[in-house]
Order: structure tokens, then sequence, then C-alpha cells
């Protein structure tokens, strides 16, 4: 039987989800089946969850689990009266950090939303909007507001982790498709001599490539795992040949593959 | 002067940088320096670190924050010895879950890759593609595999929103501008009644929008204030007699608008 897991939140549930999911992945012998309550900012909600709660309780005759990054005392006073184990986000910490901050919290639902937050936010859709001009190898003359160029055969996983290092941090990530004629003569295209210190090459099994591309273009010379073979072991001998930093993709999530990547290049987070 | 905050992991560090983001942000008459350390998984890396805190605490003659999500004990038990404040987080809460699963946490370090793993990841992969297929009104003919169709006048936030959808939760979403020539008909365009009820309205502000556009385009006739403001008044009135469910994403993050976008169309996140 699973257990029922809740993420409940007053605004979008991203860190109790985030929080969850880091602390359940410790207990693999054990299936959960999770639901995430976003926005549960009035009495009216949180009543109705709490009985949404019990009544899982009382079917699957076991307490839910319920991560809470809930802020107002009042809300979470009504809260507390569920039948689910609480893991109370903002219980457990708040007061160490009031004691260690020397300040009182402020109950405040929300982050502000400072002109800084404003301007990183700014930051991050423009980031993204250059991720796009810059996807699969076009507009290579704003290759010199990069702050990484992203290499790789076709299906590595460069347009998603360009996307992701935008999207999240804010970095301006172009990305580039090594083709079989850059290949053949093991040679990087023209461009790159100029930007070499800004090149980060993708990785990825040929076996796990060929799997992807057949999804793609099943039963295609360009799909073969003859092709997938040729294309991997020539594009790993020119990363070596050029001194390219280097990361493999295939068992990586995004969110692996962009923080090694921050963390080789030394770039800002 | 900034207080520092150091946010450490022996993997992404993701949750340990949410997490200290959401709860300092009930401290905001405090201004805080944060740097996130991810990957720190050997007790070389770990001395390290401790280096760095020490000198930080030094330095500044008060002790830093540190979020922490290292697994392993005897990781954790050098990183004790460091002058900083120490918030925990398996510390926190894995006791308290252990005892409400009846069971032990593996102190295995990072996520385990099953198969639903990597379903749900090439899921997301699926996801980023159908969204940079389906930008800006591009492949009509693919809206029957949409989960949700974003509508908005150019610039209203629409290529982010679905970026961000389809990355962090897996979502098929497709975006098209509207444009002018719908605008002046009070009318949507001739494929949107067979799929009325996928559709979602991006509202923003004229201001706001007058602003971004001219950072694209400035003192263009596109840009002007007059124009936002006749092309928002248009679309506004057009949501609301095809009663089209909107979202007004003028102060929100991307993650706010998704969200809230999941909440309202009850499409599952």
């Amino acid at each position: 039987m699973k257990r029922s897991v809740f993420y409940l939140s007053d605004q979008t549930g991203l860190t109790a989800e985030l929080l969850g999911q880091t602390l359940l992945a410790q207990f693999d012998s054990i299936d959960f089946i999770t639901q995430t309550l976003p926005y549960i900012d009035s009495e009216d909600k949180v009543l109705a969850v709490v009985e949404l709660i019990n009544r899982n309780a009382q079917e699957n005759a076991i307490k839910p689990l319920l991560f809470s990054t809930l802020v107002q005392p009042e809300l979470k006073a009504i809260l507390h009266r569920s039948e689910a184990v609480m893991l109370d986000v903002f219980e457990l910490f708040i007061a160490p950090l009031e004691q260690a901050l020397q300040a009182h919290s402020n109950h405040r639902v929300g982050k502000k939303h400072s002109s800084e937050d404003k301007q990183a936010y700014d930051h991050r859709i423009q980031a993204v909007n250059y991720a796009l001009k810059t996807d699969d190898g076009l507009s290579i003359k704003q290759y010199a507001q990069a702050d990484i160029i992203l290499l790789g055969v076709s299906r590595s996983g460069k347009t998603p982790t360009a996307l992701y290092l935008a999207m999240q941090f804010g970095l301006q990530a172009a990305n580039y498709p090594i083709t079989e004629d850059d290949l053949q003569n093991y040679e990087l295209p023209t461009w790159a001599e100029q930007f070499q210190h800004k090149l980060f090459g993708l990785k990825i099994d040929p076996q796990r490539l060929h799997e992807i591309r057949t999804e793609r273009r099943a039963n295609s010379p360009y799909a073969s795992i003859e092709q997938c073979q040729l294309e991997v072991r020539q594009i790993n001998k020119l990363y070596q040949r050029e001194a390219i930093p280097t990361i493999d993709t295939t068992s990586r999530s995004i969110e692996e593959i962009a923080t090694k990547i921050i963390a080789k290049t030394h770039l800002k987070r």
C-alpha cells in the first residue's frame, strides 16, 4: 500500500514539494503517493484541506504525511487539528533562525517583490529569450554575450540544459550542434576559436543516444546504433583534443547536469 | 552589514537553496549574502568548506548561517565542527519521519534513478520539445496533444510560462500570440473553437507591457503606451466574451504564474 503525502503551502508549494521529495528519497523501501495543495491561504481552504486529510487517514487507516510551509499562525492552528503527521517547515526552522538573527520573523505570506527581485526576474526572462535565440546553432553572432556555449551531437540534451540554466540561474547559455561534417575532420567550427573559454561539451552513452533518436526517427540511419557509436567516439576525441570540459548527461537529470556545469565552470549561480 | 548564508549539499544544492530562500524571506529587515556549495561529497571537500566558513565567521565577527542537506553521518560530523549556525535539514526531519514511517532512512546520497524517474524525466524533455515546437503559434496541427494552450498579446509572458510548465511539471503547453488582426474583430482564431477547453489567457498591465516592449524595440509604434493600452483592453474583452480563464502576469514570477494556472485548470502537477 502506498503512503499518502500532502505538500501544503499558502504559496506555490514548490518548497514543500522539493523538500519532501529530497527527504522521502531517503526511504526507498516505501511507496509514496503525493499531492500538492498550493495557495491554501484562507480559513475555508484550510478547513477543506483538514477534511481531505482526515478522510484520507480514515480510508487508509494510517496517518498521511503533511509537509507544510504555512506561515500564518491562525491558519496553522486549524491545520494542526488534522489527523496527519505534521512536518511543519516553518515551526522547525523559524525558532533557531530568530535566535541566530536576533530578529522576529514577519509571518508574512509570500516573498516581497522588491525591485531587486524584479531585476533578477527580468534577467531570467532575458536569459530564456537568449537561449531560444541561440538554440541549435542559431545567431552565432550573439556568442559574445554568452556565459557558456554548450556543444554536443544531436539529441545529447543541449536545449533543455541551456533553457534550465537560463530559467533557474539567469545564465545566457547558447548551444551548438556538432554535425557529421565537423566530426569527420575532428575540427571545431571556425567560430569556436574565439570563444574557446566558453565551450562546454555534453557527452552521452551511444546506447542511450540510439534510444532517444529512435523515438524521434525510428529505423533511420540517423538513429542507428552504429551512427550513434561513431558520432560519440568522434566527439569525445574532439573534446579531449581541444581540452573542452565535459559532462556525461546519460543518467543525470537536467538539474544535475546544469548544477554540475556551473560547479565546473565557476559560473555564478 | 550583510549576513552570510551558505547552502551546502552533497547533491545539486537546489533543496537547501529553495528552503533557505523561503525561510529567509521571513526576515526582510536583514540583508543576506548567499553562496551555494553543491556536490560536497568527500571529507576533503567538507574540510575545505569548514575552513571557508570559519574564515567568513572570523572576518565578519559573526556566525554565518549554514543550511545543509548532507546525508552521510561521517561528513556531517566534520561539518558540525564549523563556526556556523547549523540548520541541518536532515537532522530536523529524519527523526520524525523515521518514527512516522517505522523505517530507517538509508543515508544514501542522492535520489535513486529508478525506471519511474527515467520515465518522468523523458516526459519532461518531451514536454520541453513540445513547447518549443509549438512556440508562438507554430504547429497548430499538434494542438490535439496539448495539455494547455496559452494565449496573450506579444510579450505577455507566454513562452517562459510554457517552458516552465514543461520543464517543471512535464505539461505539454502550446502558446499562441493574439495579434492585432484577431483583436480588431474581437474574434478568436478559427482553430480555437475546437480547443476551447484548453485555452488559458495571460493578462498584463499595459504600463508593464510598454516597458517590456520598449526594451525590445524602443520608440516603435509596437511599444507605444497607446498601442499597449489598446491591445490589453481588446484582449481582456475577448477573454471575457469567450469565458477564457486568465491570470495576470504583471507582478508574478514564472513559478507563481505556472502553479496558479495548474491550480485553476486542475491539471496534474
